[in-house]
Parts: C-alpha cells; structure tokens; sequence
C-alpha cells in the first residue's frame, strides 16, 4: 500500500517541524521516557510504483529509531545533529551543500574519541531522515544538491530580488540554481519545454533560436538531471501546465535519465511527489527515429553493461507493461547498437532545429 | 627553441586561412605537384617550457603531410575534411560542438568502403592540426569545446544582441558560453576574479554576496577548467588588467587545475598564447592555510594515485625550480594527506567569506 499523500499543513513551515521534532525528543526526556523517533522506511523493500499517481512512492513499513539502542543510538544522534545544523541554517537564511553539512556535523562527540560523523552518506542519510520526517525536500531544509544546468525562453522569473528575463541573457542563457524553491515566476509565454541531457544540443537549439521561433523553454543539464532542474522542470509542469519533452540520446542510459524525472528514482522515492513529473513525455532518439531519419550508420554497439541495464529496465514495475517502451527496448536489443542525439547533425549542422524537432513536435511523436 | 610568437595578421581572418589551405592544396594539385601540408610536430617530444613568458609552447619541429604517402593519405584527407566543416560553419554563422564535427565529418569516401573518420579522436586531432595551420583557436574555427561554469559581479557584457549584467542574475548568475570570443566587455567595476573549481563553493560566497562586499568576480566551472571558462579569464586578464585568485581543494588534482590555468597544458601547448594565463596566483588551500585554519582534523589520505600524480608534477619544468610549490608538494606528502575546501565549513557556514578570504587576500597570501 502506497502512504497517503502528505497532508498541506500550511501553518507548519519547515522550521516549525524542525522544533517540533526537537520538542518531541526533549518531551520524551523529561518524562523520563527513552527518545525515539518514528520515520518510514527507506530503501527497495518499501518503494511501491504506484499505478494510478504514475510515480514511485514509499510504502507504509515504518521503524522506530530508540536512543538506547545500540544499533541505532549514532543514527539518532546523527538526525539530531542534521536536524540542528539545518535550523541554524533555516535561522540565519543561509544555504549549505551535503558536503558543507558534513563538514559541520563532523564534531567529536565530547568526552569521547567518536566522531558524530566520519564520512559523508552518513550525513546524507541523515537528511534523507529529515525529509522523511518534515515532508520538506532537503532544499526547504536549506540544505543544496548540485548545480548544474541552463535555461533559456520567454520566461521573466524574480529570484533574490532581481528580474530575470531568460530571453536575454546572450549566448549563456541563466545558469539554473541548486535551489529554485523560491523563484517567482512573473511571466511565461512557451507552450513547452524541451529538456535536453547535453549541454552542446543545448548550444545548438539556442544557436538556431529555437525557443523563439518555436515558442518553448530549453532546458539541459549535463549527464543525469540535478535536484534543481527537476524541481524546475516539476514547477513549469504543476504551476503552468507546460507539457516537457525529453531529448536524450538512443540509449539506456538516456531512457534512464527520462525515467528518473518521470516516475521518480529509487533512492529517492520518498520525494516523488516533489520530484516526478507525469507530465514528462519521451520525444526521443527513439529506435523508430533511427530509422526515419537514416541514422543507422550511426550505430555504437552496446555494451555488456548497456545490454544488462535495458533488461533490468525492461522489468521495472512502470515500463513492463508499458506496450511502447517494450518495443523500444526489443528494439534496441535487436539492434544490438545505440545512437546519439548528435549523429543528427550528419543530416547538416542545423537539421535538429529545423526538421527533425518540429516534425515530432508537430505529429506530436512521442512516447508517453 | 620555442617558435615565434605568431605574427599578427589582422588582414585575414579564420576565413581567409582556411581559403588559403584550400588554394595551398588546389594551387599544387594544378602544378601537377603532390598535395602536401607542413605543420608543426604535436606531442610531447615537440612541448617546450618557456621561461620567458612562464607558457608552455610548441617547439620548432615541424612534419610533412603528403597525400601521396600511405601512412599520411588519410589524415590528410581528415584535415582537409574538417577545414571544409569549418568553412562552411563560418559561412553560414553557425557554432558546432567536436561531436557534431566528428558525425559530420562521417561519411563515406565515395566509391570506397572506408569511412573519413570512425573515431572522434581523429576529427578532433584534425581540429587541433587546423588550430596550428590556421593559429586560430577552435572556437574563431566555430568549432566549440564544452559548456559549463557560472559567474557573477559587476560586469556588464554584450553577447549575441544581448545586454547582460551579471550582477543581476539572481542566485544563479550567468551560464558561462562554450565560446567566449564574441563577448564585448562594457563596463567592469572589479579589483580581482575569484576562480575556484566547484559550483557549491560558488554558490556559497554568491549567498553571501561576496562579490559585492570584496567588489570582484567570482567565477566557477566544475572540476577542470572548460576552454570557454580559461579563454574569459584570459581576456579578462589581458583586456582589463584583472588578477585572478584560483581556489581549489589542496589536493594534487586542485593543483593542477592552477597548473593548466597558468601555464597551459601539454596537450593544447600550440594554444598557450590563447588559453594559458600568467597573471594567475594561487589562493588557496594551501598546505599552511590547513595548519592555520586547523583543518587537519579533516585530513583524508592520499591515494596512490595522488602520491603519484604529486610525484609527477614536482618534476614538472616550471615547478621543479619553485621552491614555494616544492614546499607544497613536500608538506602534503608529509601530512599523507588532503584537504577539501569545504572543510572551512566546518568552522561556521560563513567562514570562508567572513574570514578565510579576505585574510588571504588582505595579506597578498598567493603562491605565485
């Protein structure tokens, strides 16, 4: 059984459930009770696909984390500590990345020899607790992924009191923040976004001014999509309705790479409802692509590992049953080869921007 | 001996010499003569230190390519291939990725089997044989390298039509271009550039407006340098007279992205004049910033490899005679071990931009 959705407790910011799990440990102490924190299981035993959301979830398996127990008393410890470096954090209005929340949490523990942390998925575990327990995404904890990424449309956005216009900034386009909890957006006129896995296409759509003469938002990141392009993409998707299409190589790696932003990740499942977007729908390189468009001579053969991974995705919970994606994957293997956005660029330097994107778009060709 | 440095040859543009290659070649083929091109040696048996102007530098080795030799026939082809991509870039005004060059450049040679190019490597060691041939770097070529990095202060630029101030780029400032050539630099109120290697530690002294309070640029890319990020501190350097503090981990890695930053690196040594930047200086960590700032409890242990790579580069020609960087090298392979920046975190999220920084650069504190 999938939880609940979480209740909108509106009165209740990420600081207020910071002090109440403070006051909540505190309770337990002075009556003399031991301290223990209830939280959801994490990891594959209690990740659910849930069919009807289309995203994975975490299921209802909880445990209790007790102070005296020996097996637990550093977690608890560590959550403590986590929890207290993010409201101190929250406190002054300053942000601090996982490695920055290491570094801080790695104190001796006085009168002992025993370091509160000595290495960083300690940490990080101790923050994905803290998701679990607030129900706010790390970022509203104040506490940063990665950056990565560029954004370029007719989008005015307001973030840390400028106005940014993302059809102005030249050749660069903006530079996407690790956290974009709090940007406003003031004006958007695009009918959709591409979402793009290389930087270099990214170049090449802006070059031949795709967004303007199509009316859309490109977006990339590099490699897999960062936690604030996610969320970015998430906002577009849920406060604008803009439909997202992804534009990954013909590979599994990029199938991948839609599946993360469309169902949510394993590791993360605990945060699809701030993470996975169903709204999120493969433009390609499909297989079928590969054949329209000639790219055959193109091919890279597949690896052992390539080959491994597509057999293992063939059997996730949300593309086994999935008629399209099983063609996509029998395909692929048929082949025995994989090709790159790239190899377009064989039909002429500008043959992405000027057919290849419109045709989908325009047969609205894709897979969903 | 290192060559001379090349002349100034404002009548002729990247067009203009890759037009000339073509005539060079049709002009001998005309004469009945065998197409041949001369250029200088590649590698590192033709890569010479200059301590004059503190660069690596290709040396006065120069080769033969003929047509008519089997071992030269197809990189001759490749050249000649890749100068005609690159034309026919310039003619039409557009920008492409080494990628695209490589899938362009992938055709069959008519009424043969055999492809022009198989591999990226080839296209992309054509690239460099044209950077030496025409002296114009890839980027005039309209060829363009990766994209990445961000950056941020009071610096006004103009950029494809656009007027972008970067210090009103909210928390994300700038996405640095691939291809910085075109920028044109309007207004700059900044004492000093601030490079460092990671887009957290960027983000960091961003939320602390550190570039506002210090009056400078901060500027990242992630991990080593792009081309795009080294030719704008380049021209930043030299047009605007800005020095340019670098801050890495202390590490053998962090090290040697100082290295190529100042000096340049072996591979692109033919392009030192347009990437490698003298007035770069070390900032930080430094193996006494760890005993002053007592970050020693955030020691982590060399691997071999970085015992190695240390090993390596206290050999190198331009740090061998420098006794403050043997001092370095020496006082990390004392300790066994390194030190991450963000372990100044550890001292209060603040600390890099309240104390750390300014102290080093209140005391010129650089390793020059």
């Amino acid at each position: 059984m999938v939880k609940e959705p979480k209740k909108v407790d509106t009165a209740s910011g990420p600081k207020d459930k910071l002090v109440k799990l403070g006051e909540h440990v505190t309770d337990q102490i002075e009556k003399g009770e031991q301290p223990t924190i209830e939280l959801s299981v994490r990891g594959l035993s209690n990740v659910v696909y849930d069919k009807k959301t289309e995203k994975l979830g975490i299921g209802d398996k909880t445990s209790e984390r007790a102070f005296f127990n020996v097996a637990h008393a550093k977690k608890f410890l560590q959550t403590i500590e986590v929890a207290a470096i993010s409201k101190s954090l929250l406190d002054i209005n300053k942000h601090a990345s996982l490695r920055d929340v290491f570094y801080m949490a790695k104190r001796t523990i006085p009168g002992s020899k025993t370091n509160v942390v000595d290495e960083q998925t300690e940490s990080d575990k101790a923050i994905e607790d803290l998701e679990l327990i607030t129900e706010f995404t790390r970022e509203q904890l104040n506490i940063n992924a990665n950056k990565m990424g560029s954004v370029a449309g007719k989008v005015i956005v307001e973030d840390s009191g400028d106005t940014i216009d993302w059809s102005k900034l030249g050749s660069g386009g903006w530079s996407i923040p690790s956290n974009v909890e709090n940007i406003l957006f003031k004006k958007i006129d695009a009918k959709y976004i591409i979402y793009m896995e290389k930087a270099a296409v990214w170049e090449r759509l802006h070059e031949d001014k795709f967004w303007q003469k199509q009316n859309c938002i490109i977006m990339c990141s590099q490699g897999q999509s960062t936690r604030g392009v996610r969320r970015l993409l998430q906002r577009l998707a849920n406060e604008h309705k803009l439909p997202i299409y992804v534009l990954t190589d013909n590979d599994p790696w990029g199938i991948y790479i839609y599946s993360v932003l469309k169902y949510g990740s394993i590791s993360l499942a605990h945060m699809s409802d701030e993470l996975a977007i169903s709204d999120v729908r493969y433009l390609g390189v499909t297989c079928d692509d590969v054949l329209k468009y000639k790219l055959e001579r193109h091919y890279i053969k597949l690896t052992e590992q390539d080959i491994a991974r597509l057999k293992q995705m063939a059997e996730y919970d949300w593309f086994k049953d999935h008629k399209e994606w099983q063609k996509q994957f029998k395909a692929m293997k048929t082949a025995g080869a994989k090709v790159e956005i790239q190899s377009l660029s064989s039909r002429g330097i500008t043959f992405i921007s000027d057919v290849y994107l419109p045709e989908k778009i325009k047969n609205q060709e894709f897979i969903d």
